[in-house]
C-alpha cells in the first residue's frame, strides 16, 4: 500500500511551488487579503491519525463549507422535513443564481447553494432563541467534532458579509415572498452569514468531518469506536449530497476528476470525504472560475489517484 | 455477509406485488405497449456470477442507457477532445431542454441528456463509413461485452423514433447552428435514435456494464482477469458521470437514495454499478415523473441498502 | 362625429351590468376590500371639457399608474441619464419577474415594471432630503397636475405594501447587489411603496394625464394654452413607453384591442393617452390574469373604437 | 406645414455622408456582399404622390418585413383562429430564441418573430396545394400591392437561407414537436426561407404598405378611393403589432425614438406606417446590434420628428 504520509507531504511539496494558483475571491474585502501562498491539508484516517503538511494549522474563512454542518444540524432538529423547503439535485446554475428561485417557486434545489442554506439558517433559527443563540449551537457543534474550542466567528469577515450581501439578501427576500422563510429576514441572514465566517483550520476542519466518514462516529476503528455523531445512514446521504451538488457549477469536473463526495468555499477550503477510509481538509485561497480552490482540488485528485481512494475505482 | 441471492430474490418478490409502479412512457407508440407488470433483475459479481430474477432474461428497449455505451466507444475514438463539445456538469433542467443549449452556445451540459448524447452520435460518425457502419459497430460492441449475439436493435422502435423525434431533430439543428455537429442532421440523428432502440436483457445489460465495476476489464477477480475494455481510469471516470448526471433532473435523489453511479430509459431499465464488487441491472417499465423506472430505482435502493454497497457508507 | 358623451355614458351603463369582471387584487389585505361593483371613467378633452360617469370621483389606489409621474420627475431630475441605468424596452416577463434582472446585470427592462420604477425611485432621492420629501414631491406634483390638493398617500395601504413586498424587496436588493440602486434599499423601497399607495379618482387621474396628449402641457385648445409641463418631445416618448410597456406581459394585447398609449395598476386603474385629443382614466378593480383592469380595459376598447381615438387607425 | 419632397431630399442627403453605418448582416454570404453605402426612402402619400430619394428603386432582400404580408394572407385565411397558435406579445428576446419557445410551450410570442413567421407559413400551406403555391400567392400578394410584377424571390439568397437555416429548423421542430406545425417541417421552411428571400425596392414596399396606413384601401384620398385590401380594424390591430413587436428586441426603442409602427429585416429594410397619412419605406444594408437598420431608423426618426408624423405627438 502507497504511504499515505509521504503522499501528503509530496502533494504539499508540490503546491509549494505551484504557478497557477487561481484568483483570491473579492467580493469581499476581507477575504481579498489573504496570501495566495497559501496552502495547507490534513487527513484523519480511520483509526484517528492526523496527517498535515504545509499551513494545515492555520484557520482560515471556512464559508460555504459551514453548510454541511448547518445542514446535519437542521437535519438533527426537523429530519426529513427539510425537503419539503429544499430540493436534493444539482442546480446547474452559478451558486448565487437566482432564475432558478423564480422557475421552481422558492424552493432552492439543494443546501450546498446559497439560497438552500439560507433555508437551512431559517430552519435552525426555530430551534434557538434568537440568531446568537443559533450561531452558539453551530460554533459549539464545529468545536465539539473538532475537539478544539479555539474554533470561532471571524467577526471582520461577518461585518463585511452583511455590508456586502446584497445578492444574498435579495435571495432571501425572494424566498420570504413564496413563503420559504418563517423569521424576520435580516435573522436568518445573521445566522447565515455568520456560520459562513467561521474560521477553522485544516485539522480542525478534517476532525469535524469525521462522522461522515465513519457511519456517523467520531472514529473509524470500529462500529463502536468514538462517539455517534449522526445516523449512519444520515452521514452517507450527506456524502451523497456532497457529491452531487458540494462544488456549484463544478460539482461534475470534481466527480469526474477527484471522484469523492467533498464541499468547498470561497475562502478556499475544501472537505472530503473518504468513505470508510479517511476526512481530508485542504486549503488554498486561489479559486478556479467557478469558485472553488484550484489547488486543493488539484491537492485532493492527486492524494485520490496515489492513494486509490476514488468511490467510483472498481 | 447478507445473502445476495436471498436479497436478489426478495426484492423481485416485493416488485411483482408492488402496486405503485408508476406510468409508462408514452411518447412513441411502441413502448406505450408494454406490460408494466414486468420486472426483472441481474446482478454479475467480481468473480463473474449471475444472480437473476423475474423477468432477467426479456430484452427491453434500454433506450437512454445506451448513451453510457456510445460515450465508451467515442472516448476511444476522439479521447479527451470530446470534452471540447460535451460538458460533464449535471444539467439542472429535464433531459430534453433546449434553454441551457441557448445560454452555453449549443454545448451540452453532459453526454447523457439527449443532446450531449446527439454529440457523441456524431463523433461515432466521424470514425464510420455511414451510419449504418456506426450502428454495427455499437450493437457489435454491446455483443461482445454481454457476450451475447442476440442484442439487437428494434426496428418498429426505431422507426417510431424517427418518426416521432421532433424535440430531439430541434436539439440536434439548434446545435448544428452552433457548428457542433460535423455531420448531416439526419444521420446524425439515425445513429442516435437507433442507439435509444437497441433491445436487452436485465442479464445482457449487468453483462455489459461489468468493465465499469471492475476496472475496465470483463472480471473482477483480479487485476488480470477477464479482458480489458478499456483502461481503470476512463471506467471510474464514467462512474463519476453517471452518478452525478445518469438520471437526468432526478440524478441527486438517486445518488441520495441508492448512492450508485448508475443510468436510466425511458424503456424502465436501469444499469447501476458497485465498483469493485458487481454490475447491476434492474427494468420494470412505469416511470416517475422525472422519467427514472419506480421498481427499478426502489429495488436498487432495496439492494444497495442490503448489501452495504452505498459508495458512500463509511 | 360621435358624441362623447353619449359614448361615455353608454360604456358606463354596460359596465355596471357586466358579469364579467375579473378577480380584484389580493397580494395586500387592503386592495382585497374592495368593492368589485365599482366602476369609474373620466375624460378631459383638449379644451379641457371633462366628461364623467360612474364612480369618477371616487380615489383608488393608483398603484403602478403613479410610475408614469415617477418616471416624469425623475427625467426631470437627470434627463437621458436615467436610461444608463432602465432600459426601454418590453420585459416579455410577468412584471415582477427576477429573471430578467438576472440575464441583464441588474439593469430593468423598461421604468414600468417594477424594478424599473424601484430604480426611478433611487434617481428621486438622489435629488431629496429624504424619502419624505422625495415623496412629498411626488405628491405635490400629482396635487398641481390634477388641480387638486385633495391627492393623498393612503397610509394603510402603503404599509400594507412595506409589510408583504418580500418580492419587490429582493428586486432591490438584486440590484442594488449590482450597484444599480445608490441610496440605502429601505429608503428607496419606502418612496417605492408610497408612491404606489397614492390613491386619486379617474377625475384626478385624467387631469394629471393631460400633460402627455398635449405635447406637454395641460391645455390641448392651443400650443400655448393651459401650463407647460415638460418638452412636448418628452411626454411624445412616454406615451411610446406607455404603449410599449405600460401593461406588463399585456401590454401587446393593449395595444392591439385598444390602441392607446396607457399604464395600469393592481388597483384597477388605467391611464390612456388620446395623443392630441383627449386624457383618460377608467377603474374597475377586477383584474384578468397578467393584472390588468378587465372593464377598464375594455372601457378603453369600446370608446377608442366607437370616437375612431386608436393611434393605430388611418 | 413642412414640405414633405425638401425633408425627404434632405434625409437623403445626410444619409449619403453618414459615417455609422453599422454592419452589414452576415449570417447568410448573399446578404453579406451588398454594398454598405445603399441607401433609398420612398415616401407615398394618401392621395398616393410618390416622394423618394437616392436608391430607392433599388431592390434589396425584404428579409423579415416580408412578415407583415404573410401575416395579412393568413388573417384572410384563418382569422382569428391564428391568435390560438400565435400571440400578440413582445417577445423581450432576440429574434431567434428558443428559450421562450419552452416556457411557452411551443406557442410563439407574437407573428414577428422568426418562430411566429414560421407558423404564419405553415397556416398559408393549409391554404394551398404546396409551397410553391404557397409562394405563388404571396409574391402575387406582393405584386397586386405594388402595382409592379418585377416583384420576385431570390433564388440565390434563398438557397443561402435554405443552407444556413438551422436555427430556424430547430424552431420548426421544436414547434412540430408541441404540435404547432401541422405541415412537414421541410415544406413549410421552403415558404419560409423563400418569402423572407423576396427582393423588393423601397417604392414597390412603400406601396405595398399604403393599405396598413389607409384603413385597408391603397389610397387614402377618401373612404373609397383604390382598391380594399383588408377590413380597417385589421390594418389597425396589424399597425398595433407592428409597433410592439416590430424591431425584434429593439421594438421599445424604435418606438421611443421614431414613433411609428414599422417592420424591419435584416436585409437593412424597414416599413413604417404613419396611420392616415402615408406608408414609407427606407432602407440601407448597415445594422444595429439588434438587427435593425442603422441608416434607415435615423432617417425614420427624422422624416417623423421634422413632419410631426410620430402617433404619440399630441
Amino acid at each position: 500500500m502507497t504511504d499515505l504520509h509521504a503522499a501528503v507531504a509530496a502533494i504539499a511539496a508540490r503546491a509549494a511551488h505551484a504557478t497557477e494558483r487561481g484568483a483570491v475571491a473579492t467580493y469581499i474585502p476581507e477575504l481579498a487579503h489573504i496570501d495566495p501562498a497559501k496552502f495547507g491539508i490534513a487527513v484523519v484516517t480511520a483509526p484517528g491519525e492526523e496527517i498535515v503538511a504545509g499551513d494545515a494549522d492555520e484557520p482560515f474563512s471556512i464559508q460555504s463549507v459551514s453548510k454541511v454542518f448547518t445542514l446535519m444540524l437542521a437535519l438533527d432538529a426537523v429530519g426529513a422535513d427539510l425537503w419539503r423547503r429544499v430540493g436534493r439535485e444539482p442546480s446547474g446554475n452559478p451558486f448565487n443564481s437566482i432564475v432558478q428561485l423564480e422557475r421552481e417557486s422558492g424552493v432552492p434545489r439543494n443546501p450546498f447553494i446559497n439560497a438552500g442554506a439560507i433555508v437551512v439558517a431559517d430552519v435552525l433559527l426555530a430551534d434557538s432563541r434568537d440568531p446568537d443563540a443559533a450561531l452558539e449551537r453551530i460554533v459549539g457543534f464545529l468545536r465539539r467534532l473538532s475537539g478544539d474550542h479555539r474554533v470561532h466567528i471571524d467577526a471582520p469577515v461577518a461585518r463585511s458579509e452583511m455590508t456586502h450581501g446584497a445578492r444574498n439578501r435579495a435571495l432571501a427576500h425572494f424566498m420570504a415572498g413564496y413563503g420559504n422563510l418563517h423569521h424576520p429576514v435580516e435573522d436568518v441572514l445573521r445566522v447565515y452569514f455568520h456560520a459562513c465566517a467561521i474560521a477553522m483550520s485544516c485539522r480542525q476542519l478534517a476532525r469535524a468531518g469525521r462522522c461522515l466518514a465513519f457511519g456517523g462516529r467520531t472514529n473509524g476503528a470500529s462500529h463502536s469506536a468514538g462517539e455517534a455523531v449522526c445516523p449512519a445512514e444520515r452521514a452517507r446521504r450527506i456524502n451523497a449530497l456532497m457529491l452531487t451538488c458540494g462544488h456549484y457549477d463544478g460539482s461534475g469536473e470534481f466527480a469526474y476528476r477527484v471522484g469523492l463526495p467533498g464541499k468547498s468555499g470561497v475562502g478556499g477550503g475544501i472537505l472530503a470525504i473518504v468513505p470508510g477510509r479517511a476526512a481530508i481538509a485542504a486549503w488554498s485561497p486561489g479559486l478556479d472560475p467557478v469558485g472553488n480552490s484550484t489547488l486543493a482540488s488539484r491537492a485532493l485528485g492527486e492524494l485520490t489517484a496515489t492513494m486509490g481512494w476514488s468511490v467510483f475505482a472498481g
